[in-house]
């Protein structure tokens, strides 16, 4: 049974955009006027230039709110994401004045926000990726992704080649530009410009997309979200790729580094507006028809 | 934990083949020589010429034996697969000499049959659809697949216009030549001639493959093997399509008909030797590597 | 240097529809002030009900006039293009309201029409194809395309079976559901569809998109315009493919029926308004961008 | 009428590799043999350790010989092909034991080599791409490739935008992760991973294979041979792009930079031995079938 929201988190863009500024403005007011209690996190209070409001570091939100609204397109929403899911905080997205996957409350649509702030919402789990970068038996790094992990070419102008096992079983040894890694949330993203499917965001499933495969046989595959994936470097590669986490923090790799990807154990509480359709989102994104010709 | 067999039925190809008939009485011997109980499915036995054994319906196979063999591809096991299925029987699948991805063992390798009648095996559940035809708010027609659902176009030179449903939400009023609605097992049969991606068998998932979409935006979609798919023909449409299941049973469909796809209850119990690795069959077929260059 | 045109030719849709015969009405009343001498097709008085004007059979439309007006869609183009070829008649197109890449005239553009009757406007060659279904060394039957020659499947599921030859040398022996051939106007519409490329209207040149391969690593293959192209249907082909020209007039081919397929000698002379632009009409009708994100 | 060919530079790997050095050193002998004057290319003497033989630079190869000899894989063939063209000199390419499209001789095939030395061989033209890049209206760089020009994303993880003119005409302006500029001859190299059709090399065509577009009805474009095509790097670009021409060189572009890609006058004549067949090889290379099933 959905709760009602008295204490909310605001998070807006990672870098300063007027139109993100006036949005956030407005909402505040909106929001002093219905009595809520406001937190702005400590970065974006810093580069709208708000001061006379309560911030918080995006790490120390746990108890001090009960929702986090995003205000931004779906990639400050991404950044939001991995706060939001390790804390257990809701998340709501309002965009920029053009529908996102994520962020799909208009920034006039105070009513929606109304409603949802009473206790009228959908909510929807979608689970993010943690990614551990092994080299020497040691894990280097690791990082979290709502999207995609991707495997890029790093500078050299040969392909790289790596191992693919799922569940301690090989799947292929590859040659390729590189390999995308999506979430059913990541799919309608980067993925799908390489060809990928759609996944149905309730799908607990992850798909795994060749870029440029050598083998023209190479598919994308669907598998389930809670294998565990592995992409092994391999020695003689000449080509040095990166990883890159729902297109951030690219890391540079070396023949032998070991690529984990499995199930972040926390997944993220994204809230919709009541009468939220996914399918009319992605009619509206991919100009779908929905009326007979 | 795994029985072992002790009375196998034997199903054969549904037309005459040379190859297939000395498989089936080479393994005929084999079983006797083992004193396993042997019941050959009756049109098997007609189409073989072979007399002095039991035979039995395939729709009355219930209590005679445990185990299905099926001798001959991969379209001979989805022959089998509905009888199997809902008379709850195991099947274990035996090429010609060729790979198959349902037909995992080989002709000659009488020892790993031995095995798994002994009860070393691994098993694996696949699903199947079940498909309504509803003309008239009446069901005209049903039929299973373990494989696919095809919509296609019937005669007339003109694209088939369709609304496709799931869960009783709109996904889009599509104009293509068609559409494959596969299970895992059928995603790498004719879905994946269609662009369509690669389910892994374990994955409780459905995928959408429009054929020859009119709109360039249009991508294979996979959905929850739980969801209720609905076809609509459009009343204007011009091209009257047929419905195709596992490749069989071409119904002709009219303006207005609606086609409801759905997980059948029972699921069919394939059979593997020891060993088997799903990525291994699809390196073989689709000429993957499996070691660096 | 462009010759002004005097005497007018109409064509209009193979079926009556409300909007085309308005179009096709005031444009006579637009060329009889003008005056314009008018010649109606046949058929299409017939269809429109135009009863006051000179007719003449498509067939026989040489010497009768100087340019062939079509109103309706890129369909409509299609039909006439085969007897404006053959009597050399240059065509322009008149759009229903939504611009085609062949009717690329709007319906109310009465000034464009003037300024090409007057002499200014831009030509362009459009080349046919001849396509022979030759059997028992015979030709049996002979078609003309301006988009494309398909082959289909036939009525039972099964892969079509055949050989192509591009001048006399082997390509591949290939099982498809069918293979588009498109010439570079046809390249836009079917084979796109399926994956083609697009062939700039200028090049001399030929697709060849294969139908749902059963090889995954068959691919569109583009060849010279003046190739001779040959697809021969396998003694052993289960499926007895048909045969269209764009998408019309489908025949049934048998085992070792040869299609032979090869430019006809005279092209279309499609007259375009001045400052027609292919790239425009394609970032229309695809909604690509034209200006910086 | 082909002519027989009597002084011969050979040519190498652009690395030390035994097989090659080997291959090389066996066709050196029996050239001797054959009383055949021989030019080793320098950076291959030097890196094969040759001494005993004459050499020359690669930029002053004419008139030395009259044939170049590559010996190494296609990679190689394209290093030699702009010595080649610019110097008016046909080329031969000898593989390492795997066919090539471009190296089709095997490294034990000497009878075919003596043929061809007797003047019975098969030659075909192949074109080169200029590729200028052009900075504050100034030329600030030029190279030449056989196969593919491509514009390649930098360091940032952004997509690049960038406008596409052709016979400066607008095709589109997009956002996408690169794209691929490629030759009948590279329309078989990395432009076939990127989704691109298969140009026969006798046509004299340009493929534009656009690399994960932004925009889901990007496509693969075919254009004259003769076009003049300008990539403009756009203003407000946040990823600088760079460009490889034969997956060499890669220059680091700017916003605001322009890359313009014609053909080169020279083009490259390629040998072939007589009963040399494109499909044969594409067939083998793409595993395509050449009897029936």
């Amino acid at each position: 049974m959905p709760t009602a929201f008295h204490k909310v988190i605001l998070f807006g863009k990672r870098h300063r955009e007027k139109a993100m500024v006036s949005t956030l403005l407005r909402l505040i007011q909106h929001l002093e006027n219905k009595k809520i209690e406001i937190i702005i996190e400590k970065e974006t209070a810093e580069i709208c230039g708000i001061k006379n409001h309560k911030t918080a570091d995006e790490n120390q939100l746990a108890g001090l709110g009960d929702l986090i609204i995003v205000v931004g397109g779906d990639g400050s929403l991404l950044s939001a994401a991995r706060a939001a899911a390790s804390q257990h905080l809701p998340v709501l997205g309002i965009n920029r004045g053009k529908l996102g996957f994520l962020t799909d409350i208009a920034p006039n649509a105070l009513n929606e926000i109304d409603d949802i702030l009473a206790g009228k919402y959908l909510q929807e789990k979608r689970f993010l990726f943690q990614t551990d970068i092994i080299r020497d038996d040691k894990i280097l790094y690791q990082q979290t992704a709502l999207n995609d992990v991707v495997l890029l070419p790093g500078d050299i102008a040969h392909m790289i080649e790596f191992s693919i096992e799922i569940d301690q079983e090989l799947v292929c040894v590859q040659r390729a530009d590189g390999l995308i890694i999506a979430t059913p949330t990541g799919s309608t993203a980067y993925a799908l410009s390489g060809g990928g499917p759609i996944l149905h965001p309730s799908l607990d499933a992850v798909v795994l997309v060749p870029m440029f495969p050598h083998k023209l046989t190479s598919r994308p595959i669907v598998i389930s979200g809670n294998s565990k994936i592995k992409i092994l470097i391999n020695k003689q590669t000449k080509a040095l790729p990166r990883l890159s986490c729902d297109g951030q923090a690219r890391l540079n790799l070396k023949p032998e580094d070991i690529i984990a990807i499995y199930k972040l154990p926390e997944s993220l509480n994204l809230i919709h507006p009541m009468g939220y359709q996914y399918f009319a989102t992605l009619r509206d994104k991919l100009q779908w028809e929905s009326k007979p010709y």
